[in-house]
């Protein structure tokens, strides 16, 4: 995502909570293409970063499901202008397949000066160039619902019928308590709002922390949707949200079952391959120049714990259910060994 | 200290290195009073902030040596204006003894239009209002070796004879890695700056951690100046530098020889009982506005570890040698419990 008032790259208002704007394009791309988008390989792409953490689920579940042939994918680069995501790491600065510099120009081909923050992940048609969706909450559910004809074999059920409920009620609570409440501590505009966001945070990640002491995964015995929401979180707490989003209580490595489940995910195929940890540390301290004026990016911290034992395995589940692991990543979707971490355990 | 270029709250020079300004009024307290300032009971007053690392250094001193009865002490809130510490924190804002709210008027009153940063420690003549050393290095070691007639008894040796050259060693290493090494992160002007000081920062916090995890102390077997110069900044390293500062390799916490250590001396009488982690964070979160535009101060982290057992008398040494530990301290000096860390362990 592009976070707040993107256009003026002012992310912290004075005084105020932080309040995400998520009022997205909802059109959806569907089996029965009720909206005027249906399902079809080679028609769709995906225009993410590896910085954001909203796209990283996309990433994530792109890569879960084997959904890399059927739907291409654009990368934006770490950081943006005040203006939109850029391609800047596409030779040349465009994007090859969709002939464009900006993202924010696909976004004006389906809405002429589109008014809010240009976000990722979002989704073009490359017919006309144009976006057709940036509700990247549903984009992850649509992928493993209404692209299943395109999953590969041995595909997990990310979202199974039957946990749907429980699924969807611990996404929402992890939404507004964590993925998003690291972004109301680090955009608090006062300190009554700073400490109210920290209280909130650091209270569903102990809820969490119970939860995930005794079980695998979030929901059921297998990875689910739920996991992956998590994950892109706390991939980025101890590199980013500790320090600059002053969520300090603790380190992700110092909560112990969060940071045996968040290493048994990292060490999953599909979910550390998609993670570039120097991307996601530049994204956030040059772009946020208002928490961040020096621009300057921390070298720590050391992050070759990822890769340490997590020992996960003691308490049963099956990451894949019945399904099987991915291969791995596309050799142009590979990511280079950052921060000392190569991405591919 | 106020640190740098005080008077436009300016830190950080962009595209610069940071270099502190040493050059300080080294006007001397004398037993032979060579430079007009003889030691002498109930004379001076030791002006300190309890934020301060350097001040800092004073308090813990004056502690161990008993020096309270002979020094008064007056004491600045953490925060200080573009102009100068203020004595904020006394009853109509005024310090009771100099009568003055603002320390910059008893520099003035030494040199008239003080050209430089107004620091803590400064020592003030209260027979006439002004200044006579704001020179912190000097201040302490006056204290072991220049106040004698005044020191407890019991009060350990410091700075003994014997030990001077190696004390000497380790304290210009500190000093220059490790002290102002986290400021060197802190205020560096460019990327390649920071790069350059985070590696010196923890290349040496890596020798001390190896030197620390066979010996109790940093020089001998008993409490030296060298392990108040080091206390100092450690006490401050997760609650500041690791976030502010962007010294985040690894929290002190990560640090095992160096964080028992650090517990082992806060658990000594002397030296928690003078860190107060509220005025800390205060301090840097609010004062250095061009690192922290916001000014919001984070709750964290957890400092209940500090309390923990530490173990390591299993190294042997003698804390206070043939000396003993001071008593408590005076009721009018006791810092109140902050960020759930009762001082007074």
């Amino acid at each position: 995502m592009g976070e707040k008032d993107q256009k003026q790259g002012v992310y912290v208002t004075t005084g105020e909570e932080f309040v995400r704007d998520t009022r997205y394009i909802s059109t959806r791309i569907t089996r029965d293409g009720a909206d005027g988008y249906p399902v079809e390989a080679n028609r769709y792409r995906l225009v993410a970063a590896r910085a954001c953490p909203w796209a990283n689920r996309t990433l994530v579940v792109r890569r879960l499901l084997g959904l890399e042939d059927a739907i291409s994918l654009g990368l934006c680069g770490p950081t943006h202008d005040a203006d939109s995501w850029t391609f800047d790491l596409d030779p040349g600065g465009v994007d090859p397949v969709l002939g464009i510099p900006r993202l924010k120009d696909a976004y004006n081909k389906r809405i002429p000066d589109y008014p809010k923050g240009i976000t990722v992940p979002a989704i073009v048609d490359t017919r006309d160039g144009a976006v057709v969706t940036n509700d990247y909450a549903q984009i992850t559910l649509d992928f493993s619902t209404e692209w299943t004809d395109f999953h590969r074999d041995g595909a997990p059920d990310l979202y199974p019928a039957e946990l749907r409920d429980q699924i969807d009620e611990i996404n929402a609570t992890v939404f507004s308590e964590v993925n998003n409440g690291v972004y109301r501590c680090g955009f608090a505009g006062s300190q009554a709002a700073y400490d109210k966001a920290y209280d909130r945070l650091f209270t569903q990640l102990d809820v969490l922390e119970e939860r995930l002491s005794t079980q695998r995964y979030l929901v059921g015995t297998t990875i689910t949707e739920a996991d992956v929401r998590l994950f892109t979180t706390l991939a980025r707490f101890d590199p980013v949200y500790h320090g600059h989003f002053k969520c300090n209580r603790s380190l992700l490595a110092q909560m112990p079952a969060l940071w045996a489940y968040a290493r048994d995910l990292f060490q999953t195929p599909g979910f550390g391959d998609t993670v570039d940890f120097t991307q996601i540390k530049q994204h956030y301290y040059i772009v946020h120049r208002d928490i961040n004026p020096t621009g300057i990016v921390p070298k720590g911290p050391d992050l070759r714990g990822w890769l340490t034992a997590h020992h996960r395995e003691q308490l049963g589940g099956r990451p894949f259910g019945d399904g099987t692991p991915p291969p791995p990543p596309r050799p142009d979707e590979v990511v280079p060994t950052t921060n000392g971490v190569p991405t591919h355990a």
